[in-house]
């Protein structure tokens, strides 16, 4: 198995953190699932993502004091592995898990994904779990000084041989569960183990051994970022993709982060390895946290955040409330003339970027298509220009162009030899260049 | 209460730990308490302290794998409050806690002490234990992210009137038992919170005033170091003693080592505060560790020490297990010449300090005594001397001084200006200056 | 020569750089220790000091793009040592440098002091100008990697044989020149050198060594700061002053800021060695930068700072223009009963501080005076309170104690146990306790 | 001007320092061109580079106390641009600089390059030196706190327009003398300002412009490393090579720890633009430092250094004196089989590191040949091993396949589904695979 042919182009897919919080069940999961299926799949959008604390009886339930209840209620087997709390999806009742809902999300022609915390739970550390298939217990495997300093439910894994039968007995369960896809928290970045050694570093091995081990192609998701770029090479040998931001939402200065943090990272793009900017604030967001909105972000602001994605070949996860959907938002997640930048064969880099503009190029190594987009970082609207020949040499040499609004779908035929556009603040232009 | 009337000069006692590590037992502090009272109390000594985990039902028991067992069987009242374990301490049975054995120390005129980790135990959060003379629970108070880098036992406490409270009815019980001293550990530095903020600073503060709360004058000792300097007032303000070094033992090194903290500490010495050079291992050493032996520490060496310990006006905490006392031992524990130094009108200052040696003088505001250390910190005898005039300007007015030998309890007259001796490698000549 | 007994007392005088920044003159340096002779003199005030770059005949002359201009002409001898410039100190003509002034300052009954820069002059080296006394040149002494970050004068000097003889030659012009004391910058602290060897350390080391040599009590000055505590005891080991802070101005946060720092410092004011909260902003400042102002800070402001700067024993030095002096003013730098804090008898510490507010104490050993001080660091005039009992112990055996207001004047009696006032917002009251 | 058409593949050539340090002279790097042109050219070896202190006049004459004797005698133009030393490159008389020598190197069909250190000689800003072309001088460019830690000849230059006008001039003047090559250091890293903000960043900018403006395709080379990662887009934006360690030698464990770099950069090697392993300190070295000596790596090491550097494609730029060129040394540099992994279609990764060994294959996109190298980091001889599905998906779909060996030059066919080989310690074994 090559985990590299698990998702060869970035995972498209619904992720319930961003409107459920702690919070989603089975039949939300289903309706998005639906709808996806209905009205996305054609797209290429596939991924059914059920985000953190499924196993948390209590979830939600003393949300003005925690977001995640402080040695609260978990759901667990007697092996100390987590399982759906069942109050909240049904069919996991005798000890299912989350096989009926995978089934469900896979008869939808879909796949599906779950949120896991780094390590094992501090509960079956403290109660001396059996680990599966060992002699060993669950207190001998748990590292007490590795914490989360944000969530409390898990400690960090000893990378020992004990360790690693605790990680495989959680995949060989994901697999029978037909789990396709994991998200993995705490374990791309630590505030709190910056300096001194992070246990996370051995068990995102652990968690890709125990992949292999496994036999079904999961992908493997690592968060939270930013990522650090001198163990690029490391991610990229384990898993999927590695998020290179902090939780990301609809506030422009995260948005404009962003393009930093994909200057730094566009080299790092390959089959099978992607950087991962976070999930899509897009639509109706925010339920679970207490504070349900439409997305912050304007459409200006939402067309650069896409385009962007697109460009730099990020994984695209809808955080958008599926059922919910509206014209505006659907037609910015099924814009095939963007999404066609999200192939095997296509690169994208910078061009330059600077506080007031950004511009990236792409080009497509199959159809030999060639993309630019011109993005206004500013605070008002701005002509931005690139030169042709700063796109590519040979360009030049042909007298006229045709340019293919990605957005607009209008076509304007050009001899200049610069692409220019005025450009709304926040805004962009992106085109496909055509001989 | 004012704290710093607990202990006015440098706590001096015996602490199990060098010996027994984690395994000391009622009989064993009851014989070191014994010969304490027969033969160090008439030289100030009077600090009986059992050091960690004397609530670990299995202590020891895995000494190959853990010093601490991770998740294991801990004795605790209702309360979440850590209680002595059992079958090593069997007084306490019937939740008589150390009441009878703190009981016993004091019959024999001698103070108790304890050594206590920062927080609640895990068990007790884990378990949702009420917290005596409140509506609230253990998991409530424990911050679940708050934990100590080497030892698995407790979580960090909240700095709220909840956490408070704990404390409050942790001290409380302390001091029904008779406790006079507490060493409380992962709280005077933490090699994993460096850089994020560091429960401790406040925990520090929830221990003192619960102290004060409880009515009982029980000094305060923290631990481990090294102590932050920028942070000297406030542990003054709440502590009697704060450890301003990692843990010390018997190597060359380290006592080199411990010129530099000196130094740095020397003007935060004052009544009631006492920076803390740790214990001072001498005798028979290790049992519990697994490697008994008598200290490695040459006499030079040792002379070296305990000088500097009481020139500086550290705490003295002997390591020793006092039950296997020898003669040479029992010489550096009974140097009342050299105890004087630790008078609460004396004060020590360093002179000089180089790679090689190092000069410190001690003034007794109380006799107008003067003295005066020469410490050879390099690898061959040598000669080392200063001015008397660099002691006190008014010395040189007087021509003749006799300068008493505080090892050797020799007396010499002198003319010159200048006191000058052969000091061995690693040792130490140290003088009562008289007119 | 014991450099403690230079300034057994902290230094009090005044500084020409608040007001004159680079440009002051001969005329004007006189005309303030006239008046500093006529009205401060009887008070304890002695120092006038020359601040930086009297050596530069260009000073000033492009003060909208430089402070110091770089590169420009600096007047120097032929042993690179910098000289008075000619034309704003007349009087040096000859190559008498600063001792005319040095002369006429001391006929008034005071002290004349100057500020230099650490090191060499850059122009010395690149001219590889002779070493007074040696074989060597500038360009062999000056480090070329030693620079300050702020000002590009100098080099700093190797701690050679041949660099000593550098400082050497220059203690010796200006014990010459009749210099009692010396405010070197750029060494106490470098921004630039955080991380990597600071040349700063040793050159302090050989400045405290080129004026025990010129055999002239020359009180040692160091800037800028913050000072490092770890480094305590190597700066009371060769200076007599070291600045705790970065450049205080007239500004409520700075001012705010200087109770953290004195509170870290405290325990390090001894004889001859004096943490130092820099110059006092007050009267007519600010007019070599352009901005020529009365002080900013409130007159509740300036008693909190002339309260804090006593107690704590820090030097005095005015950065106000004399010759313009206001009766207020004139009445701060006159308070007999607060400047009796800084008698050598004196020792203040800090009793509690929080964000809202602060109590300092201080005893007079000698007159067994006890003082206190009550500071509202808050917003809003507040009731602040100390009981006796923590003052002094024996106090509270006293019913009756009498209070004089160091400010008003006035004394009240009382029997409370307690100590209360209501002060006004960044203001202060300050007694002295009488039985 | 594309810059990264100047350099479409790894620039390969030969540097003065490993033998010659700061003391080449003409007809020694005319004789090394006349060897390249004769020996090395037809294999790809174009460029002679003379590297530091060209202009400095005294340069070895203190050597025994400075590589770089400070204040010393730098040949300058009056604009202060420095000038070939005229004892050592007597060509250069009349102000033809390295005109003459450029076009001997460039009669031999060869590229002539120079180092230079980052901004602006101290000399000109002492002296105040017009910048050509404007009305500003020199010591108003120079910023007189930016400095390199370990050479004194340069300030750093301001980024303003005056700052960029004297980078063009020199630019303009390097162009003039026919300069195909820039090394520029003390400009990729900087221990000195490694917190504080580096000028060198926008140095960097600012020579890129100069070099467009000056409209010779002038390679830029950025020195000394370790570069940050975190900066790698922007010096691909402005540089054609930079160097990824501090100072390269002939050590086994620098060696080895060009793994890891290798690893960290190995994304970003594209055309022109290319992370640099640093000189290959082959054959004869160290003349100028006083130790001459032929390499003190074994010969199983070299290999193992030309493997990784063609694999990574690091520019190659040959240490050794060549006109003392062996046999053996010859036949590393002119090994064509392993030099065609420099090809612009050609891309290395490393598939596997650990402390014991590493695995490195590339493939030439336009022949598709595969290759792939075995080496062994560790003490011992060992086995080994990689599967060909690990190389490539559809390599096991062949069942034979031939491995020609690039270095003995032997053909081996095997049907095995794995390559392995014993390699010998330190050593290597690489493989071009054919069906």
């Amino acid at each position: 198995m090559d985990k590299n042919n698990f998702a060869k182009t970035p995972p498209m897919g619904w992720n319930s953190y961003d409107y459920y919080d702690t919070c989603v069940n089975e039949a939300q999961v289903k309706a998005n699932a639906d709808y996806m299926a209905a009205h996305l799949k054609n797209f290429g959008w596939e991924y059914v993502v059920v985000d953190i604390q499924w196993y948390a009886n209590g979830a939600g339930s003393m949300r003005d004091r925690f977001q995640y209840i402080p040695f609260d209620d978990l759901e667990m087997d007697r092996y100390g592995r987590l399982q759906p709390a069942p109050a909240r999806f049904p069919s996991s009742a005798g000890g299912r898990g989350f096989g009926p809902l995978a089934e469900y999300v896979h008869s939808l022609g879909l796949k599906f994904g779950i949120h896991i915390m780094r390590g094992i739970p501090r509960r079956a550390a403290q109660e001396h779990c059996p680990v599966l298939g060992t002699d060993t217990t669950a207190n001998l495997v748990a590292d007490p000084s590795s914490v989360c300093p944000w969530n409390p439910d898990m400690y960090g894994v000893y990378d020992t041989q004990e360790g690693q039968a605790y990680y495989d007995s959680l995949l060989s369960m994901y697999a029978q569960w037909g789990v396709d896809f994991i998200k993995c928290d705490d374990i791309c970045d630590s505030r709190l183990y910056r300096e001194l050694p992070f246990n996370g570093w051995a068990e995102t091995r652990m968690l890709h051994r125990a992949i292999e081990k496994c036999g079904r192609p999961i992908v493997l998701s690592l968060s939270p970022g930013p990522a650090h770029i001198d163990r690029a090479w490391e991610y990229a040998d384990c898993a999927n993709m590695w998020r290179i931001t902090d939780d990301f939402w609809d506030k422009w200065e995260l948005l404009k982060a962003m393009f930093w943090r994909c200057e730094l990272w566009q080299d790092h793009v390959k089959k099978g390895c992607f950087p991962d900017c976070d999930m899509l604030p897009l639509g109706y967001l925010g339920k679970g946290f207490g504070e349900e909105r439409f997305t912050n972000f304007t459409k200006e602001e939402q067309k650069t955040m896409m385009t962007l994605w697109c460009m730099f070949r990020s994984p695209l996860m809808v955080g958008a409330e599926l059922t919910r959907m509206d014209e505006w938002t659907l037609s910015l997640l099924t814009n095939t003339d963007l999404l066609a930048l999200l192939k095997e064969s296509c690169h994208g880099v910078q061009l330059v970027r600077t506080q007031e503009y950004a511009v990236w190029k792409s080009r497509d190594e199959e159809s030999a298509s060639l993309y630019v987009a011109l993005f206004n970082l500013g605070e008002e609207e701005a002509e931005i220009s690139v030169k042709l020949a700063d796109l590519d040499e040979k360009l030049s040499a042909f007298p006229t162009h045709r340019l293919f609004d990605l957005w607009d779908k209008t076509e304007t035929q050009t001899t200049s030899p610069v692409i220019s556009a005025a450009v709304p603040a926040h805004g962009v232009k992106a085109y496909k260049i055509q001989d």
